[in-house]
């Protein structure tokens, strides 16, 4: 580092994600460049998504999110000696002079304030945790989850076993990763709350929600949703109490406060760059800022969503390290684009896979976008193959086009697969022809012969040839579709085993084999609205076919069948 | 089933995967059309593919390949009642008059000779193993592995203990299958003999098959290669004695014959069809032979493959779904086309996962494609996850446009969705920019912030800014590369604990882990070649890059480090 300025120097802000990315790298391709990296606290290039795991101990020492695979720790010496640019830590920017091109940085252990010349500049300033909507003592044992130090502090108290109670408050992907590592690994008792009437509601439709919460009770997490926290207080022995609307008051040993985070963009503010209508920094596809010399990645900046064709705000590691590159490529003079985002997420919320991407069919209907969506209940692999475990996929689309606009995904089986190949057929504007023609490998001890995308659009298919599909919801209270007779086509032995009971006790239940379907059909009213139950759905795809061709007229499908509305 | 001549009908011959597929496509978009199915076995749909896990004894009763995930069995009567066609099992098509439309058949079962009509015709006739080039005795004990008796002869012998020995001829997909059915499972002493010089020739590189070749030794596994079975006889036991030439003949309870397979094209042939140069049935897009009223599908036609333009056979149980759906819609009036194929394979060698899609680098070569090699080791999420595992990922591309052309992927960690996801890109045309743009899930228990593949893709833009990678065999002799020095710029402990050699000790091998190349550069001879050497291939691209801004001439990364070249 140097106190004198020079304008052909690189400057980055932020050590986690984003920043050491475009330092890296930028270093790679301008083996002669100044590369100085400044960041406020003392570990660089820590695994922050790693947390949690630390947290529940499935991750040994949290050495390992700070370390290389070959166990150097990623020290600014490190960086020096091997990635070739310097990195200096505990050192805050609070000031970009665009006009004198310069920095003001305070360096946090002597309180000495230099001034760093630049010729770019990168921000990657990240992302803090949003400021709950109500009071919060100052304690220990109420914390956000986004810093080393909370994850170290929570599980030196799991460890020594002073947590028996926690409250984790915001069911979104950390919240639902901190219940599993509280609940699963310590086994804390667990009160999860959110908000919003389903967990993972920016992700997930309610349909697909629920057997995430149907997993999380399973597993003994108490989850309160619909409910606004009021406040936390601090009881005589000073640990929180969390007061719910219209509920008893939870007393917790800690309390996790997983609302969420927002762009840290004060830098960037108070020397005049463009802020987006999301709140985070304004780029364009160069990761370039409103003044040219400066670009922003990671956390910190706004996304272009591909589908929507609107910005969004979407901290994701993953695409930090993405922006970090393009950063890096263009300011070494590589004309490199980012190409927008979809949206990809996975989370592991105990013993269930969730993998999303693109838009739900909420998320669909609020920007205003005519979707479909479908259901289908899948073994990863051939069910006869030991190892074949299940899930449930949504699928969202434009019935016009064909245009695909999202999949969910959630089940103890593979999900992460269809999801990425999704994921990347969603980035290059794809259609259910698409997930047709699309050519997966295929032996037992992996796949079936046709994947589940295949038959995902098979169902789009029977949808526009004149088969209603309808929500797993259905088949729950308030049921949505109303009266209706339901026809279970499944086997004696399934109905048995699992049976189906028509939700608020309206309309009957009419159990008819598939097998024997064509035989019974006078069983049935053709004048009545028909709802048909299967396992996984294609046993009602094919009864409500032979039922059309009878001349029944309101024939629906069970979305999923029971695998998806019975989780 | 009528013997009368209806030319409205479909007509379909065979019932393994795409005869079935068609059937129930089709009469799912033409509930009135009468659609007969003729099946020379006695058995229909049963899932060919899954024959090996049967054999081993993973699955349990040969009956769960021929049933419904509900347990229902595919009989001719399901059909009928759930799928709306007919199915006539022990009747084999003898003749095809395309003249009068009619077809032949002889039931089986009678001896009866009938004649039935098409409007439609639709031949999946699917493949027969190959005929050996040497002799082979009549014997239960000598066989191919195809036919659902094969697999049900074989496991009632290995549970009755009497298989002590057992020699597969092929080392192919299947015979490597078979070589974990018998070695694992029954704990079979298992000897694999393979004419080529490396498992699985057809879809790996010799690298890559290396990595295969290993795992079956550590499962104790005789493997052969470069072998040519001369004769196989029956000993004064009746058990077979295979004789290689050049070695000690080899004497076997059961022998496996797993040589390939060639489709089956007598009906066609005989009727005047057009046979592709690859000997398969010539279809156009639309799965038409050359005469318009006549479609063919599954293992007995040639695809197109869309990375060569070339047709080639390539019998897979995916594509013959797929086919049948082409043809159903087709026959059904919606003009459908199948976009050929590109080759995707999976395979599980124990407990090493296969996965390769598109083109090998001997493949490319082949056909005349200037293409170019990268490798890379991985763990398919990150290392400080508890379940990480590893592979070793293979990629070939076109090195000037930056066209992807194949991925070979082999390893115990998860290598199918990097396959599917490259194959899906594969099939449209993608380039290395695209693999850098592809938005991944992301999250610890799945994956890392950056996907193989996105790193994949970073390995070949570091061969074009001038670092050359080097096969992994370079570390084994006969070494490719020649005399050199080797630099291994791991940690001490990684060193000590699998220590790199130069192979043939032809050159030495200088030791200075990466973080202090900087300061003991001068140890180094800057005329020398020099081939450095890492755990997976990071640490010595950084270490290329230092040697070069430092005036090194010839330097080249040893690709996927000691992963790929000590398996």
């Amino acid at each position: 580092m140097s106190d004198t300025i020079e304008k052909s120097d690189v400057v980055i802000i932020g050590g986690v994600a984003c920043g050491p990315k475009t330092g890296a790298t930028l270093a790679r391709r301008m083996p002669n460049a100044r590369i100085t990296l400044f960041q406020k606290e003392t570990r660089v290039s820590y695994g922050t998504c790693g947390m949690p795991y630390f947290a529940s101990g499935d991750v040994g020492s949290f050495l390992e999110l700070t370390t290389t695979s070959y166990d150097v720790p990623r020290t600014p010496e490190f960086f020096k000696s091997t990635k070739g640019f310097d990195v200096v830590t505990e050192a805050e920017v609070t000031a970009i002079d665009r006009e004198r091109k310069v920095v003001t940085v305070k360096m946090l252990a002597t309180g000495e304030t230099i001034e760093h010349g630049y010729g770019k500049l990168v921000l990657a300033t990240g992302a803090v945790p949003n400021k709950p909507p109500f009071p919060v003592p100052a304690s220990e044992k109420v914390r956000a989850f986004t810093r080393p130090e909370d994850a170290i502090n929570f599980r030196q108290a799991a460890q020594t076993g002073e947590v028996g109670k926690a409250v984790i408050i915001g069911g979104g992907f950390i919240g639902c990763e901190m219940a599993e590592a509280t609940a699963s690994l310590w086994g804390i008792e667990t009160t999860l709350i959110e908000r919003e009437s389903q967990l993972l509601p920016y992700v997930l439709d309610a349909d697909m929600a629920r057997i995430v919460r149907t997993e999380m009770e399973r597993q003994e997490v108490t989850v309160i949703t619909d409910a606004a926290v009021e406040k936390i207080e601090l009881n005589a022995e000073g640990n929180p109490v969390v007061s719910v609307q219209g509920q008893d008051p939870i007393t917790a040993d800690y309390v996790f406060l997983c609302m969420g985070v927002h762009p840290l963009v004060d830098l960037a503010k108070d020397c005049g760059l463009e802020i987006g209508g999301t709140g985070a920094i304004a780029v364009n596809s160069r990761m370039q800022t409103s003044d040219e010399d400066i670009y922003a990645g990671g956390d910190c900046v706004e996304n272009h969503n591909v589908i929507t064709g609107r910005n969004v705000f979407m901290p994701m590691g993953s695409l930090a390290n993405r922006h970090g590159r393009v950063i890096a490529e263009n300011i070494a003079g590589n004309p490199v684009e980012f190409p927008g985002v979809v949206g990809a997420f996975f989370a592991k919320v105990f013993d269930v896979n969730v993998g999303t991407t693109g838009l739900s069919e909420t998320a669909a209907e609020r920007v205003g976008l005519k979707a479909t969506a479908d259901w289908g209940a899948f073994t990863d692999k051939p069910e006869f193959y030991p190892e074949a475990a299940g899930f449930v996929l949504k699928m969202v689309y434009d019935p016009t086009g064909g245009k695909i606009y999202g999949l969910q995904a959630v089940g103890k089986g593979d999900v992460c697969r269809r999801v990425d190949v999704f994921s990347l057929l969603l980035q290059r504007q794809g259609t259910l022809d698409d997930l047709l023609d699309f050519e997966h490998g295929y032996a037992p001890p992996y796949s079936e012969a046709l994947d589940p995308l295949h038959h995902m659009a098979g169902v789009a298919q029977a949808r526009r040839s004149g088969i209603d599909f309808v929500s797993p919801l259905s088949g729950v209270n308030p049921n949505p579709i109303g009266e209706c007779t339901w026809l279970d086509v499944r086997e004696p032995a399934e109905m048995e085993n699992s049976p189906w009971t028509a939700p608020d006790g309206r309309g009957g239940v009419v159990k008819i084999p598939l097998d024997d379907l064509k035989d019974r059909i006078n069983e049935l009213d053709p004048s009545k609205k028909m709802v048909i139950v299967c396992r996984r759905g294609p046993r009602s795809y094919q009864a409500a076919l032979i039922l059309k061709t009878a001349g029944f007229k309101d024939v629906h499908v069970l979305g999923g069948g029971t695998t998806a509305a019975m989780p």
